[in-house]
């Protein structure tokens, strides 16, 4: 039988602690090829680089493991692995482990998600993994039996076309896992202002969440909070079919 | 009774005709706060910028037109226009007119669409317009009484918490207006490798859509094709509701 091929991405870049973490854990399923960003890409959601010309890097070429860095986005990586790396169409894609959640409204933001989202638009059974804890030295090691489960289960069922899985663990001591979907909430900006040395003001992104939830018990956000890992499919298609009808209502 | 207030923004830049050709339309609704990026930002989807700070800079300060450009991306316009600009919430919220289709798959790479999804995200009734015609003078004038239309819609019924619009105009005569679904089919990329005169590879991203909708005839693409309008709803919600059962059979 032919060896899995696994295409591993992240957002946080190739030296990353949950990409290594994930790459380990991988190279028990099969041969692992690495295409991260070359440094921290949070937050980069689907986005492409079109504006500037894009640097690849090998790192190591070992057979059944190769890793690039690339200087482009996550998307970028997984569309530069398709383009000019692998030779066959991969069996799996993984993104992250991510430093820090990607629970709810965050899949928007998320450039692990987005990497994952387009392992999907490939039609290639894609999975994202994320961890609570931003931290750069977090520990990655109650999550790895649930990655190597979920590795396994989707070897062995495949993912609908058109669907992928948003993973996402608290940190500590874990409780189980539990199918959820995307929680309701938003992150309220605060935007910190400060004055550079020339006068000129200037602005930081941050800010909290706001959870929308009320108290509903099968979302992301709750199962986290019970100490679970949540998973949640996530799907290409945006289209609010059930609104479809009330709007052909409208006089446009 | 109190105008109508309405942000505008989008990812080709403050300077592009689609948002001037926006701004000049939305006026006749309300006060306009135009908060946009300071230079093309396509592709950006939903990205936000967290590596670095963000300079606002204030072009406009009419009573009931101000414009602003910011050195972020369409989503951080709309999070900084909440947080800094805005003295209450919009009652809509349009992002374009894009140089450029956004339907189909597109809709996760545009930065028009990722400002759109941001403003549904703050429950404000929320618009994307594009046009298939990326040239920087793109001719907009056909468009335009679609999208009155539109906008006088969306400010007569609202749209559904969670909900957002994703429309798309072919360029040249129109032949009326299409609720549909988001097409199916990806970007296939053909990176266009490169040497600089160090002799050092880069690529620049390009490709070519390949559509796999297979002659359906309720898609974006489709309905582009017949020269309509497009109006796809789009849901923030990512969840593949009808795949949890499915997913909750796992051994996990």
């Amino acid at each position: 039988m032919e060896r899995k091929k696994i295409l591993i991405t992240n957002d946080d870049g190739i030296k990353a602690k949950g990409i290594i973490t994930l790459m380990n854990i991988a190279k028990a399923y099969g041969d692992v090829l690495v295409v991260a960003p070359d440094r921290s890409r949070s937050g980069m959601s689907s986005a492409i680089t079109v504006e500037e010309p894009i640097r690849l890097k090998k790192h190591n070429d070992e057979i059944g493991f190769e890793t690039y860095s690339c200087t482009g986005t996550p998307v970028d990586c997984v569309k530069l692995a398709f383009d000019k790396l692998l030779d066959r169409a991969p069996d799996l894609i993984l993104s992250g482990i991510n430093h820090g959640s990607n629970s709810s409204v965050s899949v928007h933001y998320s450039g692990t998600m987005g990497a994952v989202i387009e392992g999907c638009i490939h039609e290639i059974p894609s999975v994202g993994f994320s961890l609570c804890d931003w931290q750069f030295d977090a520990d990655f090691s109650h999550f790895e039996s649930y990655i190597q489960r979920i590795i396994e289960q989707v070897l062995l069922h495949g993912l609908p076309v058109g669907t992928c899985l948003n993973v996402n663990a608290p940190k500590g001591a874990l409780e189980g896992i539990e199918i959820c979907r995307q929680g309701n909430g938003r992150w309220v900006e605060e935007f910190d202002k400060r004055t550079d040395p020339h006068s000129r003001d200037y602005y930081w992104i941050t800010g909290y969440y706001q959870n929308l939830d009320n108290g509903s018990t099968d979302t992301d956000n709750h199962i986290l909070e019970t100490r679970k890992v949540s998973i949640v499919p996530i799907k290409v298609d945006l289209t609010d079919h059930a609104f479809l009808p009330k709007l052909k209502e409208w006089e446009l």
